[in-house]
């Protein structure tokens, strides 16, 4: 089963297109948590636990366990052994490095850590890609238009026909030989989202920010979705893990991933 | 002091423009390292102890550690401890993400493996580069025109004025209010080092792919220095560290660590 039939399946099996982000970040989670022999992972799985049924998939951000040194990798590593095998599990790591240095980042995410997907930098081009494109259960999500303010900073740089979001998004469709590649694009930006769906109709989209960052939900889904009402999630990681900062905080959790999941599915039968 | 009067006291101090790039493969170590019960580390402190007289500064490739999980993290943060304070310790992540995940990467790179200098990529903006540049200690080295095949993929996409690569070298010198920004640039594009250098002429390089990818060393120091016959270093890392895979190896690191001193001060020599 290549990735892009792997996220189908579940997007349809879970009727849901919600990714929860695990941006665990030490200094936010339940104060009672912290005297937890293992706090970033002790958080994770109360959280897991509430959000697996509406969950489509799972996007652990990297930065905030190495923001804990080694044992910050350790719960790293125990989450996404953790995480359910009927989700997508992506390891947000924005990784981008020569081919033999790629070769050791694809080892680390699609091995150590067993993630299904990854999320890359294309800007150092193709051989930065490829180690993590051989596998074609393996899926990559390339950054195409981000999500936050200074993506106008070079993302929207033109050669008066494309804007380098266009191109990127265009080479990475070329890249496609094994139905394994995707893009992320910003819930920020409705209008260029609509853009290029439009131009790479058959890409999978992983769609950051409809949540505490303030992208438009409905507009998303309406313009992320592929013609089968499907091919996107759509992130939301703030909004979700940290909606209580009490002992309620998984219900918390719970309660805003449905939410979220239903939001997600009222946008869509509305396309629809 | 600010990051780039650090980067030439050290220069000027050790009289070396070479930097040891610490890419330390699991799989290439020598035989007998491989069962000690830190193999990273083991031949790091080998290697950093041979190569100290010589070094102006270190890359350590966090890629490498990570593909051994948490125990590579370990090594990882051993690593920068063990390196000298008379050298520059660059954390070669090649990171960037939005504000408040990029503080996360700040977080560890500059606290929990306390590194001088970082890679990082800047296509997703400046948002993702303040956290790291608000220490005028703290240096960022962005990566402007990658030393791989691939960089002819998008860094030279132009909009009829500017290449990408010009581009970002021109609004990375803008950010350097805090005297902390550098750029990354391959040795394996001489022409464009020598163009890059004359845009930006008080921008820090640092300049891989002299050893094993091939760069041509004295047109890189030719071009790459600065009017004052610095503000640049050279990475070599398989042809130094690998220099033999046997019992010798540290004492072949040492040898290849002076030649290629010895090298690059021969052509800045023949620059001046």
């Amino acid at each position: 089963m290549t990735f892009q039939e792997k996220l189908s399946g579940i997007i349809e099996k879970k009727q849901s297109l919600l990714c929860v982000g695990l941006d665990t970040d030490i200094n936010r989670i339940p104060d009672f948590l912290k005297s937890d022999p293992e706090p970033l992972f002790a958080f994770n799985k109360a959280i897991i636990e509430a959000t697996a049924e509406y969950a489509a998939a799972y996007k652990v951000n990297t930065a905030f366990y190495e923001a804990c040194g080694a044992a910050g990798w350790e719960a790293l590593e125990k989450t996404f052994a953790f995480l359910p095998d009927h989700t997508l599990n992506i390891a947000d790591a924005k990784r981008g490095d020569i081919g033999n240095t790629a070769k050791m980042y694809a080892k680390a995410i699609f091995e150590k850590l067993n993630a299904d997907a990854v999320t890359l930098n294309a800007y150092m081009g193709k051989d930065t890609a490829e180690p993590f494109l051989a596998d074609p259960e393996k899926g990559v999500f390339f950054l195409c238009l981000t999500s936050n303010p200074g993506s106008r900073d070079f993302q929207y740089f033109t050669d008066g026909d494309l804007k380098l979001y266009e191109k990127i998004a265009l080479t990475v469709n070329e890249w496609n030989v094994n139905s394994n590649c995707g893009l992320v694009v910003g819930a920020t930006h409705p209008e260029e989202l609509q853009h290029i769906r439009s131009i790479v109709p058959g890409l999978p989209f992983l769609i950051p920010g409809i949540g505490a960052q303030g992208g438009d939900l409905e507009k998303s889904v309406q313009y992320g979705l592929d013609k089968n009402g499907a091919g996107a999630l759509f992130n939301s990681s703030r909004a979700i893990i940290y909606a209580s900062a009490d002992h309620g905080f998984a219900n918390a959790a719970y309660a805003a991933a449905k939410d979220t999941r239903d939001a997600l599915n009222k946008a869509k039968i509305m396309k629809i």
